[in-house]
C-alpha cells in the first residue's frame, strides 16, 4: 500500500506548555513514520474557535499537499462529531472535530467534495478517558489516511452540507458611506487585520478615518509599514490581501485599544491630515491657564 | 553500521526564547541526519525536576519508538551524572542527568534494564564551559545511539539500582474515610490532575466535596467536561486516566486556587448539591444591613 | 539536479503564536520536500535585530551543515535589499534582510566569500502585499538553494564589503583597571552573558566587583553553576566561552537589574568577601534606633 500522502499541518490550542502537541506527533510518527507534521501554530486561544477558523483560512493556500489537522475543540466528548473532510475531490484533507473550525478553509479551497464521520474505532487508539481526542482519534486517523488507508474505511460518508458552516463576519457600507468592519485578528506586531477589501477604499481619499472602539483615528494609506509617517496610523494592504491598521514599530491594536471580533468603522477623512503628524497645525491654541487637552481627538 | 533508532523524544526546561532546543537539535542533525527529533515539550518551569519527571512519565507509552532525551537539570557541571537508561532490554533508551527525571517514566514501562554513565568524552562535544549537557554530552550521544553505536561504547555500565529513584506522591485513604491526594499537574485548561484512581472513588455517591487550599467545593463525577453544570466543578476520569477536577470551558486551577504539589483532600458529599448550581436552596437569606458572606462555603 | 542541501536553520522574530512560522515552513516544504528545517528560535523580541544577530553569531558553529534563514526585518517592504551571503565559499548560505542581522554570524565563520541580491521573482511567491517577505522571498529562494538552483540564479551578485555591517559592542580595560563591559544576552535562567572574555580575568582575584545599573556587588569566580555559595553572586564562564554572571538555581538579571545592551562595570574585589555569603563580618552593628541600611552594599 502506497503512501497517499507524506505531510500534515496542524493547528491547536493545545499550546506548547503541556505535551499536547507532543503526544499527537508521536503518535503520528508511530502510525506514519515518513510522514512529516509542519506546526501552523499551537498558540490559539483556548477553546478560540474563530481565531483557530482564521488562522487555518489564512494559512491554507500556503499548506503543502497532504493533511490537515486542526484542533480548537470545546466540545470535546460531547456529541459533536470527529470528521474528515474532503477538498479538490481528494487532493487533501481536513481532519478535526465537526464544530465550524475547518469550515472558512474548506471554502477558501473550493467547498467540500466529501465528507466522512470518523466512526471506526478500529483506528482509534484506546483511550482512557474521553478528552482527548487529538491523541486518541485525530492523529491517528490523520497518520493512517497519509498511509493510504481509504476514507471510506476511516469513517461513514456524510452529505457536506451537515456539516457545521463557520461563520465569518462580512463588511458592509453604510448609507453614510462608512464600512462597519471587524477586526478579525491583531499579529505579534501589533497590526490588526480588518474584513476589508483593498477595493472597497479605491475611490476613498489617501487619509481614512479609522473610529474603533473609543478611539477616533486618521490613517494614512499606504504600501508599506515605512511609508507610516512617525506616530501616526496607515492602512496597509497585508500579506493575505486584506486591509490591515498598522504603526510602523508600534503597535496599532495598543494605540486604537483593538482586540479580535471588535467593531470598526471607516470613513473617508478628505479634510484632516493624519493627526498625530502635524498637530501643530490641527490644534487650537490653549488659553494661558488653560490645560490643553490630551489626545488625537483634540490635537 | 546499520541505524538502531530514527526517533528522538525531546523533553527540557530550555523554553523557547533562547536558542537551547535549536542547538540540541542542530547537533542531532549533524550526528545523525536521518534521526527525527518529536518535541514533547520545553516549557518545564525552569530547573523544576519534578514536573518534568511527570510529564514524561505521562508521556512514555505514546512516544515513538527509540531514545527519549529528557533535560531538568538544576546541578549540571556538579557530580551528579549524565546517564543512559535501557528499558524493555534495549527496546528503547533514555537519555539525561541522574537527578530522578527519567525515573517515573522509567517505571511506567517496565523499570531500567541497564544503565550506563555517559563517560567516553570520545562522543561529547568540546565544550567552553561546563553548563550546556544538553548540546554537548546528551545530544551527541543520542546521536550516536540513534546511529548504532554500542551503549557499552558510549558509557560505562552501572547498576541501575544506583540511578536516583524519582519520588511520585501517593494519594491514601484516611480514617474518615476521605483521600488525601496532591495536585499533579495544572493543564493549559486549568484542569487539575490529582493523583487519584478512579476505582477509588466507585462506592462513592455522584457528588464529591474538594477542599483545596482554602476553598472547599462540590465537584459531580461526570463523563466528560461537557457534562459539567454551568458554573460547578467536575471530577473526570482525564486522558491519562487520573481523576481531575475541572469547569467546563474554565479553569478548575483559579476556581479553588490551585498548583502543581498542593495537597487536595476528596470526601464523599451525600447530602449536598454541587454549591453553585442551586446557590438558592443552600443560602441564608441576610437579614437587613447584613452583608452576604462571598465565596460558595456560603452559598 | 542533485540536491545541495538539505537543512534550512531557521531564527526569526515571528513568534509562536501566529502562523508566520508555519506558513515559512509550508512554503519550503512545498518546494523542497526533503529539506529539514531546525528552529533555532522564533521568540527574538519584534524587529530587536541586535538580539537576533547576536543568537545567530552564538549558533552559528553548532549548526547542522546547509542554509541558515533568519529574519527580524523592521524595514520590510523598504529598499533595506533582501540578500544571501556565502560564507566558506559556498560550503554554506544565510539567507535574510540586508539590515545587520545576518553579519555577525558570518563573522564568526570566516566572512563572507559572496552576497547576492535577491531580484529574481522568478523564484518568489506572488504577493499580495509587501509585508512578509519570509514567506514569500526568503522561504522559497531558501528552499530552491537547497534544491540546486544556482545562487547566480537565484540574485544578482554584490560585493560582500556593500553589505550593512553588523555592530558588536567591544569589552574594554578602563585606566583604574576596570573592564567596561555590556550585557549581550540574559538567558531563560536568568543569567546574563557579557561580552567579556575570560582570559581577560586571569590575572584577578577571585572575587570581582559587578556594577550593573544601581547594583554593586561581589561575585566568585567559579567553575560551575553549583559553585555558587548560597546567596552569592557567580562568574561563569558559560556554553559560549564568555563570562556570565549567575546565580546557582536563581536570576543574576533579577537581582542585579540587568537587561540585554546594559552597561557593566567589572572590577577586582580584592578585600571583600563575596557581600552575603558572609554578612555578618562585614556588616557594622546598626546602633539602637537606627534602622539598618538594606541591601548588600551595606552589609
Amino acid at each position: 500500500m502506497a503512501n497517499r500522502f507524506d505531510t500534515i499541518s496542524f493547528l491547536s490550542d493545545y499550546g506548547l506548555d503541556d505535551e499536547f502537541v507532543g503526544l499527537v506527533k508521536s503518535v503520528i510518527r508511530t502510525v506514519s513514520p515518513t510522514t512529516a507534521v509542519i506546526d501552523i501554530t499551537h498558540n490559539i486561544e483556548p477553546h478560540d474557535v474563530r481565531a483557530g477558523g482564521l488562522a487555518l483560512a489564512r494559512s491554507v493556500q500556503y499548506l503543502a499537499p497532504g493533511v490537515v489537522l486542526a484542533v480548537v475543540d470545546p466540545g470535546v466528548g460531547t456529541e459533536r462529531q470527529p470528521v474528515m473532510i474532503e477538498v479538490a475531490d481528494g487532493a487533501a484533507y481536513l481532519v478535526g472535530p465537526d464544530n465550524g473550525l475547518l469550515a472558512p478553509a474548506v471554502s477558501m479551497v473550493g467547498g467540500a467534495t466529501g465528507a466522512f464521520v470518523l466512526d471506526n474505532t478500529d483506528y482509534h487508539l484506546p483511550a482512557p478517558g474521553p478528552t482527548f481526542h487529538g491523541r486518541d482519534i485525530f492523529a491517528p486517523v490523520a497518520a493512517h489516511l497519509c498511509n493510504g488507508v481509504p476514507p471510506t474505511e476511516l469513517g461513514t460518508p456524510i452529505e457536506p452540507a451537515r456539516l457545521l458552516p463557520g461563520l465569518l463576519p462580512v463588511s458592509q457600507f453604510e448609507d453614510d458611506g462608512s464600512i462597519s468592519a471587524e477586526v478579525l485578528w491583531i499579529d505579534r506586531y501589533g497590526n490588526a487585520q480588518l474584513n476589508v477589501d483593498p477595493a472597497d477604499l479605491e475611490a476613498w481619499p489617501a487619509s481614512v478615518s479609522v473610529l474603533g472602539g473609543r478611539v477616533d483615528r486618521s490613517a494614512l494609506r499606504v504600501t508599506t509599514y515605512a511609508d507610516i509617517p512617525t506616530g501616526s496610523l496607515g492602512l496597509v494592504v497585508d500579506s493575505y490581501g486584506l486591509v490591515s491598521v498598522a504603526v510602523d514599530r508600534g503597535s496599532a491594536a495598543f494605540e486604537l485599544e483593538l482586540a479580535p471580533g471588535q467593531a470598526v468603522s471607516l470613513r473617508p477623512a478628505v479634510d484632516r491630515e493624519p493627526t498625530r503628524q502635524v498637530p501643530v497645525t490641527l490644534s487650537s491654541k490653549p488659553t494661558v491657564g488653560e490645560r490643553p487637552q490630551e489626545g488625537p481627538t483634540c490635537s
